[in-house]
């Protein structure tokens, strides 16, 4: 973490102020040799003025090759070493529920699932089914007590939930009980060292008992567990940057990430780029540094759908006005990782990167925000998480570095 | 090398299969101001199109500035941190030569020379004498006995040979014999660390009598040693990448170095570039990985004849058809370093990278393969031990890195 010693030594109390926009998923691929992306394709008039003002390049959230996570890839473009500071699913989901996670508790991501008769899962999401078919059963698995442990359990989204156990002795080192293919039955939780035997058999227990629960809730009749986990104990964007910092995302996890890194998260709904950022609009005075988080590019990414992925560009597009009208002094338009439609799949790909500081950005000869462009901008191919001390530097919010 | 930790973790045991095509000291400069380099000047319509197709970009064997020897340049190429894994010459070309090198073995890289009547070398490669006249002088070396110690002497190529020392409390930290200039006499071998005071005396003696045997053998009248070394305990293609990997190259060297990093060596001869991609194509359905090495790219750049480059790079292109009807998933086109026939040396400059995999890659606005087209191409500028994990990436052959 030597960019981490180094901003937590040159960093300043004042400077200008950063948003650091993220459309989920964001880099994409031609469906067809030839073709272009859904960046390329999407009509972006206000990220195209921004392209030509600012200069693009492209950044790698782990390393080339390497198709991130979602936790890893948030990580590394806070600035965090995503190898070095591996964080479980379950707790950033817990995070993301709203649930207050303390250092000794494990938490672990649930899926309800689909099983047949024989115990094989048969739906990985259970038909995906719904936040209010969800619920109910949420309550059921809360009446679940095993001696010697506090459980919680929470609703995250539709057959996603987070469970999490309280108590003395517990450990993180316990495997996945989510075969992840269907024609298999859940494993049995087991220990991956010796010290989570305990917390392994409260979770077989556990298991066991919500199978029983669920058994005439069909399609959600069965669940499987994965990213069991510990809270890290990371240094904060206080710490770190000097930064107040303020999340304002759609989706729990995200906003778990970002209170991982001690931002405050703002409240939201179910909210459209222009509600979100009116979010930021309606905080702009509080905080130094925003980070918005848009679902959507991803989610349609992952369907295969190049055309709704462009549309939700467009729309992020089409609100962009909202913080230009904030005057922001740092505007960092960019995603976590690539989902390109034509994988269906999150993917390695180089993600493009737009930054617009216009009182100390160096312009290059980019004339629109899409990947081909990147290649010839100002910015390079970079870490992912350079990018922070990037905005850091445009935001002369950084010292100089020896004399 | 927090990549090979990742690229274990993350390698699937199956996926798309990968050439990598390896022109030695690809890399070239104008021999004059405004000119044009090796590979811009060479007619190369397959390349081009492979360039137009998919993307291009520069690596750095060792880091910016530094240039690399054949052995480092490899392993870089191959994955390896080049520093963290020092790998003495001898090594490689004992390898090379066939010879079953074990972990307390030394060996050594040794060239016949020419030195005048007070001993100054004149030619540090006695005119470049054939294979055939060098036979019989190794045979006379084989005839050198030192008590304490197994000696097995091998020609490698021309003017090169191996020296292998076997036996109890042997150390590869001799220093070079060869001075790497003319008009100087060979070093006494000398120990770089106690432990290897043995070693050295060991070798001073065998120096000491094949100066004897050989003092009629003008111009291959005295031998210099250089690359001491014992062999590293490498992680191999299948352990780190899970690639059943196999190598068709032409000079024992090269196929030391694959050895090295478990690669099965199929069996060729004194090829063409042509001939060797047939040997791909008669091994196609066994192997994941095919690594092909074409040398005389740089024998024509040390020998600084530009023209004689950019003929091996036509051939090359012009055999290319063979690889392209196997229908590769992933196809790299590259070079282990720069060797710009006006330096008539290895050199520093990044080396032209073409990457083609037309399931997955990004195209970039390239119209050529071309040192200058590398400088807008979509790979950027990257360390060439990435080079692998992007190959891995592109084959759709590693899981995604956290949740």
């Amino acid at each position: 973490m030597a960019n981490f010693d180094l901003m937590k030594q040159l960093a300043t109390e004042k400077g200008g102020k950063i948003i650091l926009l993220l459309m989920d998923g964001l880099g994409g691929l031609p469906m067809e040799p030839g073709g272009k992306t859904e960046l390329e394709a999407a009509f972006t008039p206000n990220m195209d003025r921004l392209a030509q003002e600012g200069c693009l390049g492209g950044s790698h959230p782990i390393t080339r090759g390497v198709t991130p996570g979602s936790g890893p890839a948030h990580l590394s473009l806070f600035g965090y070493d995503p190898v070095a500071v591996p964080v479980g699913r379950g707790v950033l989901s817990a995070l993301g529920a709203g649930i207050p996670i303390k250092a000794a508790d494990v938490a672990a991501r649930g899926n309800f699932c689909t099983v047949d008769a024989e115990g094989l899962i048969t739906d990985r999401r259970a038909g995906r089914i719904s936040n209010e078919a969800a619920a109910p059963l949420v309550e059921k698995l809360r009446t679940i007590q095993i001696p010697g442990v506090k459980l919680e359990v929470r609703l995250e989204q539709e057959y996603r939930f987070v469970l999490m156990l309280s108590g003395e002795g517990l450990h993180g080192g316990v495997a996945d009980t989510d075969p992840q293919v269907t024609g298999k039955a859940p494993y049995p939780a087991t220990a991956l060292v010796p010290e989570a035997e305990k917390t392994a058999e409260i979770v077989r227990q556990w298991v066991d008992a919500a199978a029983i629960i669920l058994k005439d809730d069909f399609p959600a009749n069965m669940v499987t567990l994965r990213g069991f986990g510990q809270p890290p104990d990371l240094p904060t964007f206080q710490e770190v940057y000097k930064l107040k910092a303020a999340c304002v995302a759609v989706y729990p996890m995200y906003k778990g990430v970002s209170s991982l890194a001690g931002m405050d998260v703002l409240p939201t709904g179910n909210f459209t780029p222009a509600q979100e950022f009116q979010v930021v609009a309606d905080h702009w005075h509080e905080y130094d540094f925003f980070f918005i988080h848009i679902k959507y590019t991803d989610s349609r990414g992952e369907d295969g759908n190049f055309p709704a992925k462009a549309a939700v560009i467009e729309q992020v597009d089409n609100a962009l006005p909202i913080l230009l009208a904030l005057n922001p002094d740092v505007l960092i338009i960019t995603g976590d990782h690539s989902t390109p439609a034509k994988l269906r799949a999150h993917s390695w790909h180089p993600v493009p990167t737009l930054l617009w500081a216009p009182a100390t950005h160096m312009p290059d000869a980019c004339q629109s925000f899409g990947e081909r462009e990147t290649h010839r901008g100002g910015l390079g191919q970079f870490p992912a998480n350079e990018l922070m001390p990037m905005a850091m530097g445009h935001a002369l919010r950084l010292n100089k570095y020896g004399a």
